[in-house]
């Protein structure tokens, strides 16, 4: 193998074949090419795209590269993928309300970098939860409870972490087919035989508009059916960060307060519509009305928030906080923030919000940083809300009050307040299966 | 500066800063940016292109790396570059035929290195023949003979070897404003007061087409005239090799048979078409006629080869050569090249003919590689001469007789030939200045 045509091939848009593409990624992973190449190669793939069959073959060399774990077929485990967003707990809520109604949950998931929180680090603000089990008490936990959330170890896919630091250096993270083959590599090797996909569309995600959007779906769709795994994708708004809290005590404080009955708009239309599609894929329901209602009778009936409690227990939390959220971590001060204008939400920059947070230490600037799980922010306005000069529309949560009051001001800054009256967005754009 | 989103801003093909471009090559060249990022940066390059004045900018950076070599202005020096081509040795009959005209050329030239040969080469078959001259050396023979042909030396122009050592292996070659930069920075830093390129097009060249060649031929004349630089580009065909041979020794054979007086049609054409451009650009001469009539006189008079003979004296060569050819190393064997089939030349790899002469050491594999001198093809058909079964149309000289036979297999396949009467081709497509 010549690395340096195999670049060539790329480079002009040319097709790889399943050896050629096999040939690069193995010698890469032997060290057997440079750095250099590789990244010429993956600037390569994110101006010319890949095929669909090469996406495929991609993903089957990074799960190859390392171990998978497998559930009993008749189980029909179901997973939810999130491609990222600001204040994104859902998660947390969807695996205990899919659980209550029978579905098989494995989730392995990620921490947070950047303006994005991740959820092992919210559920590492219960006293006492631990993320990093064995697989053998992961598979225990999911067969009593339903559910189980842990950290991914070492040996799982590990050419995509080594490829995913690569592209992370490289500016070649936001490639369809990279992206692609990075998700479903993980999701696979970790055993969920089916696959919901929050697609996060907006200005707050990586994907812009609906027509990329579908051209990842379709890749996502079509990679999962050459192993085996039936996806769904639901495409929902990230113009606004999700729910009304974003840091991570806090973000489990509202997932709890929603497992027991509060209503919050946005996050029950996405919680809901994510379950229907896990409930319908794993077969647990037949058609949407019917998830629709096993969903509501859970979570009305307490089941839900029994699963969650239980799921804390198993995981060495201290599964009180389901009863009383103020056992977790609090913040010293809280800083109103006020509104400086009249007028209609035009615009919220989430991510800006998100990067605000990480000066407070709610998110992590670099992977070795420590969080402060207590600090945060109380977000309660949304695109179309109304605001009023002086009013208060929201807190930030911190222990540091001079930092805070920096994060204050940026968060301030991130509003666009138009004097015309905006309309409200959407949660749900649109789902396909 | 962030490295990451100086990638990401050329990767979407928006333009950089003067001081964007000069802190991204400035960082990587004092090891602040590691190789895989430049690799990334270099194919977002190759895909995006880049703006004039981008270029401009690069080959800026690259000249300010090294040391530059002045002449008095009013020597009004000129040089030549070929982008490159099999048997191409036709700055060793230009720069004797331009000194002898009147004008002063300082040629800073390199070796062959895969498929095509390298002035330097060619020259060192010559007995006793030094290129590794001091700059002081350089100037007294430009001074005394009115050109000298060396190596380039370390320390100009720094910042291109490096990056050029990276291109190679990261596909990243043939990107226009990349070998813009790469040229001119070399043409304008060795002291080149006015520059003619022979631009090669054709399927033996890197550049494939016309429209093309002249994208690049735009930016190398905006980029000369930035630095104060008078551009000429003459267009010449490259699908066939040049002349008729190709080989080091043989090669200078051919040079001095030229110059001797010998016919020899493509050789003939193009010699004369660039020297035409440097005494233009020098202005030793005022009309194209003139120009015309000035070259054919001092071949004529044995005024070119008496240059010749003393630039090979002032550089420790043996000056005989240039009245018995056969002092320069011959090869032990002499295999007849016969065509298989009846019918015209429709095409001929040069490419492949290049890579051939490889295998029996008429050119370098890698770097380090040792030249066998003597070695090479006599090659005596072109695109649309008539060919008859079993005729020999060339030789093979090598000194390993089994290699040769391969070389002789690869080089007889290397003609496609039509039953169908072919056209000659073209030699000069076109020339601007």
């Amino acid at each position: 193998m010549n690395a340096v045509e195999l670049i060539m091939k790329k480079r002009d848009g040319k097709k790889l074949s399943k050896q050629e593409m096999k040939d690069f990624i193995h010698s890469y992973l032997e060290n057997k090419i440079p750095e250099y190449q590789m990244a010429a190669f993956l600037m390569a793939i994110f101006q010319r795209g890949m095929e669909t069959d090469e996406v495929q073959t991609l993903t089957e060399i990074y799960i190859e590269s390392g171990r998978k774990i497998s559930f009993p077929k008749s189980w029909n485990t179901v997973d939810k993928h999130s491609t990222g967003g600001v204040g994104d707990k859902i998660s947390i809520m969807l695996a205990p309300i899919a659980a209550a109604c029978g579905v098989k949950v494995p989730m392995i998931s990620g921490r947070g970098l950047g303006h994005t929180g991740g959820t092992l680090d919210k559920l590492e603000s219960i006293p006492g939860f631990r993320t990093d089990l064995t697989e053998k008490k992961f598979k225990e936990i999911i067969e009593k409870v339903g559910f189980s959330i842990i950290s991914q170890s070492q040996d799982i896919v590990p050419a995509d972490k080594r490829i995913y630091a690569l592209r992370d250096v490289t500016a070649t993270v936001e490639s369809l087919p990279l992206i692609t083959a990075s998700i479903m590599s993980k999701k696979i090797a970790e055993g969920a035989q089916n696959l919901v996909i929050d697609l996060k569309v907006g200005s707050g995600a990586f994907i812009k508009n609906l027509e990329n959007a579908e051209k990842l779906a379709e890749l996502l769709i079509q990679t999962g059916k050459k192993f085996d795994q039936q996806v769904a994708v639901v495409f929902s708004n990230m113009n606004s960060p999700l729910g009304n809290y974003v840091g991570n005590a806090l973000e489990i404080k509202e997932c709890i307060e929603y497992l027991r009955g509060k209503k919050i708009p946005d996050i029950d239309e996405l919680t809901q519509t994510l379950a229907k599609y896990m409930i319908l894929l794993s077969q647990k329901g037949k058609t949407k009305n019917e998830a629709a209602e096993m969903i509501r009778k859970v979570i009305r009936s307490g089941e839900a928030l029994e699963k969650m409690r239980e799921f804390i227990r198993l995981q060495k939390g201290d599964p009180r906080v389901c009863d009383d959220p103020d056992i977790l971590p609090q913040a010293k001060f809280e800083l109103p923030i006020i509104a400086e204008n009249s007028g209609w939400i035009e615009s919220i920059d989430a991510q800006n919000i998100g990067y605000a947070l990480v000066e407070i230490n709610a998110g992590r600037k670099t992977i070795k940083s420590r969080l402060d799980h207590s600090a945060g922010a109380y977000l309660r306005k949304k695109i179309g809300d109304k605001v009023e000069k002086s009013e208060e529309i929201g807190t930030v949560f911190c222990n540091d009050k001079i930092a805070g009051e920096h994060t204050l001001k940026r968060i301030l800054a991130s509003y666009n307040i138009s004097e015309k009256k905006i309309k409200k967005e959407k949660m749900i754009l649109k789902s396909i299966m």
